[in-house]
């Protein structure tokens, strides 16, 4: 089956204590997408500027992304400049142009409108719930979102979060949205929005999960060495609901977790290098055993 | 076989966002010796002040713990004072009276130094060491340690560790011991110091170790309440070294995961009350039952 994947394709400016890049690929729905196609087969939804280059629509169509739902605008692409310290958790953001994202207007290909595994990338609430509108039988959309629509469009999240199913935030973003610092009662108070998963992404310290009345606790890789955190919450949202959309069973108490994993080896992959460089060439033998890596991780 | 346990006892007054208490039992080999005795025996080895009531000797002894190597000296018990706030991963200490701990010399009765198991709470380095050195024929010896130790004392502390096999340490006295920020790097610089298993404490994180080549990602129960977080790491200890010294396989990889996971349910249950209250009274069902919660939360 196929993952329909909306959100930004960007110009990333980045700066980590590893190294520097200038005016590389980002956006969440490149992490997302890109992650996403090792599983299944994914569509993408999201705008572009006329400085966009050809070939790296080239590189996803290589992938089998079907990037007929991007569209080219006039103007420029979005770009966003940012810089991490030694806590590689969190990002500051030195500059975001929004170009074209300012006229961003997420329409769904009628041939995308059956799809039934969707993942919202971090992208105004309202245009998030504009999408899931557009689409004709739903059975599991994620989304994704940050602090800044949780302190500016609180109201329209809370709208948007009635019709998600899987909700992927961070651990701050989730006191933020709940009000609890306690991360239990913060979940629990989430989960009456809407969503019926919560996944609490806590970076180096993996994932707190509720779903199904059960907890889980996904471990992250101990890694030397994060070049480049930019797209690994993206990158475990695509290799989520990539596994998802490829598999029989849906959404179980057991393909959550499963799927969860797979999403951390995605996102463990994503931070090794700048940009997609890691993810565009990964072997399905690098991401089989890196799966076991995680399980021998967990294992008690 | 029985488990050598050696740390302060203290009369403890602590304030957490759940309530205060004052004057309650506490100390590191209170926590350490009370955990360990749902597993193995437990010898102690740790002084008391003239104030010291008997009944918790007494209550000692209905845990089946070995007493006679707590030396009872003239003036007062050693004495802490401290709140929590939000972030109950941090203590903030108000007050401490070391009172009768300046006598402190450890001296480890005769009938105990033939133990192979041996736990060495948080006291001065030169101490964990002179124990040490008293025994005959120790198999595996966990040491815990604070920031207060890598500041003022670094270079006992090294030498300390060269004679210790598994060391418990936070993740910032981790960090601060090494040098390093990266926590891979920091856990393999500390363990080039000496101690072969290094287990990273990260409070509601869970734990990280690494041992015998391999990483393992220890889980943390996620608590709606935490009354009172003093001795999780004592309590942690505790469960897992009284389960190491309950078994015959002694220290591998698949015991040291086990008895981690001991461990973990035995600091969580010691944080459910203030003091020893919630460890005093446990069902062995209870604990029984908590242990396949954390397998069914780490299961992927």
């Amino acid at each position: 089956m196929s993952l329909l994947s909306v959100g930004t394709i960007a110009f990333d400016s980045v700066e980590t204590p590893s190294g520097k890049r200038d005016d590389a690929i980002g956006g969440s729905v490149s992490y997302l997408g890109t992650a996403a196609s090792y599983f299944s087969d994914v569509q993408m939804v999201s705008v572009i500027g006329e400085d966009f280059p050809e070939e790296i629509i080239d590189f996803f169509q290589t992938r089998k992304i079907d990037t007929s739902g991007i569209r080219r605008l006039p103007g420029k692409t979005f770009r966003w400049t940012g810089r991490y310290g030694d806590n590689l958790n969190e990002a500051q953001t030195l500059e975001t142009q929004l170009n074209v994202l300012n006229e961003f207007d997420p329409t769904v290909p009628e041939s995308y409108r059956d799809t039934e595994y969707v993942v919202l990338g971090n992208i105004e609430p309202g245009l998030q719930r504009a999408v899931v509108e557009q689409l004709k039988n739903p059975k599991v959309v994620m989304c994704d979102t940050m602090n800044f629509w949780i302190e500016g469009s609180k109201e329209s999240l809370i709208q948007t979060l009635k019709h998600i199913d899987v909700l992927c935030i961070n651990e701050g973003e989730a006191r933020q949205l709940s009000g609890e610092h306690n991360i239990v009662k913060a979940v629990k108070a989430v989960r009456k929005m809407g969503p019926q998963s919560v996944i609490v992404k806590r970076g180096e310290y993996g994932a707190l999960v509720y779903a199904f009345d059960e907890w889980f606790s996904a471990p992250a890789l101990p890694l030397e060495t994060i070049v480049d955190p930019t797209g690994a919450g993206d990158s475990f949202a695509g290799g989520l609901m990539g596994y998802l959309a490829s598999i029989k069973q849906g959404l179980t108490p057991d393909t959550l977790r499963q799927g969860i994993i797979w999403g951390s080896v995605m996102a463990s992959f994503n931070v090794e290098d700048f940009s997609l460089d890691r993810l565009k060439s990964l072997k399905d033998d690098e991401i089989q055993n890196r799966y076991k890596m995680f399980q021998d991780l967990a294992r008690c």
